[in-house]
């Protein structure tokens, strides 16, 4: 079973990596574009044929290590 | 309108640092995994309100800056 997980900043947190990413796009020709923030990315596979506990064991691995919860909220996807 | 990209790598292109966070996972008695695959994340807000157009933007950016095509595979969503 697999899993798809998507760690973003939160709101209120400052992206420096992403807004060296905007001014570099801008600097390229991209015109229109408001903001642009990074996050990571996570594409796990379980050995577990039950959604709800693969889901619960993706949701510890983010807690425990992917994700830093201070700053960061986390997404977890079925794939 | 916003825009999610989720740049991967491709299947035969080795992870080393999806390899370690496994291993880390495993460590800290995490089990039932099988792999994890690290990847990167936008959330791009554009200044377009025709989503066809904002769509081949992004998809743009994708192709100019954000992902190296050689090694790396992308996917855009409207969010």
């Amino acid at each position: 079973m697999k899993f798809a997980v998507t760690i973003t900043l939160k709101n209120d947190v400052l992206d420096p990596q992403g807004k060296v990413v905007g001014q570099t796009l801008k600097n390229i020709g991209i015109k229109n574009l408001n903001s642009i923030r990074q996050g990571k990315f996570f594409e796990i596979d379980l050995d577990e044929s039950d959604s709800n506990k693969g889901e619960k064991k993706v949701k510890e691995m983010c807690e425990k290590l992917l994700a830093n919860q201070i700053i960061e909220d986390f997404q977890i996807k079925k794939i």
